[in-house]
């Protein structure tokens, strides 16, 4: 089964969420047989990259209220984080755009160390001093997460590299009718949103594993003869040996 | 768009198949969205590891032939992946168990080095001097292919190493209806058996593509609101911020 999760890294509730999903994955009976894809989604795809802004007096600004207010939003924030066991620095946070570290995501996927760049991006940025929107301390990251500094290096400094990935994940999330995240779905059939308690993620995942799709048979291409009479083929009683 | 391909090291036609898919998919306009992963199938899972056997004489034995005629049609396999660019040695070649292969090859997918393994293992199995079924030879792939060779030793030594990967794999493959490799599979809907001709997978992958299902609306978890109706979820307006 194979859980996708939209998110973002300046996204709070997607650094608590990932922290209940995998409760709540731990504690179901199949989660060998589950693998889990990070996908990309753009809380401020407008911003321009490079300019940062402070969290407390973003979200002041926005929802129009005092700093102290602001502060006291992002202290209920990390009273859930708390919770979950995580780390949450309720002032002089950075926020901005992310597409360059949705960039690198990408290419930790293809070195198999996404996740983990997942959650050192997640605990930078929310609970340790350093900024993610820096590209010195993201190649910092990359690094920590075992990618090669280099090959990092030339994915951060090429604005194209892994670009078309990261707009691909964010037009399925819009053609999955996602307007938020995290944004969980379910072997493309379930979706969740939000960060959810651990509980809810054990049961999706078990009813998500109940009606999965029994194996149906699988089409054959137009003009091909069955599956089963292919020639140049090898099975337990040998291959096909071409007559010609 | 995902291609599955299930396939041995063992299997000419499953190495002849592979370069024969890959030009197909060079001709598919959408190739850049195309993921391939490679699953597990052993054509000959009972014979003990580590004893090995020379093919042409064990073709001679499966199909009552003399050792001149096996070369011979070993030698139609070596024209059909000479045309593919392929080496192909007639003789003097091992046969064996692939378990440790297959384990070997899920560990590398850990590591986004599968496709790389298992090019340099068909390549040592069909094209070298190099047996596969020698576990130290393995080792010096592994470490080719880019792999940490204290860890692929690790695997290769623990025999539960990956191997319900491998056992998944072969189950889903007989749930399918395989029943020899290569067998493709394009999105879990249309099969393609045999190391069939390139244009016969380009059409694969059109006919895949056009009749790909259409985002549907996902299910909603049992009891829970529809995911639209979210508390704990950040969108570009911001997140939503709890009251307790």
């Amino acid at each position: 089964m194979r859980v996708e999760i939209w998110s973002d890294v300046a996204c709070p509730w997607c650094y608590i969420g990932k922290a209940r999903f995998e409760q709540g994955l731990a504690e179901f009976a199949h989660k060998d047989q589950v693998e889990v894809v990070f996908r990309s989604f753009e809380l401020d795809p407008n911003r321009p990259e490079g300019e940062t802004t402070q969290v407390t007096g973003m979200l002041a600004k926005k929802y129009g209220m005092s700093e102290a207010q602001a502060r006291q939003a992002e202290q209920r924030v990390a009273d859930n984080a708390a919770a979950e066991g995580l780390g949450y620095r309720t002032e002089g946070r950075d926020h901005g755009n992310t597409f360059a570290i949705h960039r690198l995501l990408h290419f930790a996927k293809t070195k198999g160390l996404q996740n983990e760049l997942v959650n050192l991006t997640f605990r930078a940025n929310f609970a340790e001093e350093r900024s993610v929107f820096d590209r010195a301390r993201l190649l910092e990251l990359a690094v920590e997460a075992g990618l090669d500094a280099e090959e990092s290096k030339q994915v951060l400094e090429d604005p194209t590299a892994f670009a078309e990935e990261v707009r691909a994940d964010e037009r399925e999330a819009t053609e999955l009718g996602a307007n938020g995240v995290p944004f969980f779905v379910l072997d493309r059939r379930y979706g969740v949103s939000g960060g959810q308690p651990a509980e809810v993620f054990k049961q999706a995942l078990e009813e998500a594993w109940a009606t999965r799709p029994q194996p149906a048979k699988l089409a054959t291409v137009s003009g091909l003869p069955d599956p089963g009479q292919a020639e140049e083929v090898c099975g337990p009683e040998g291959c096909a040996v071409p007559q010609r």
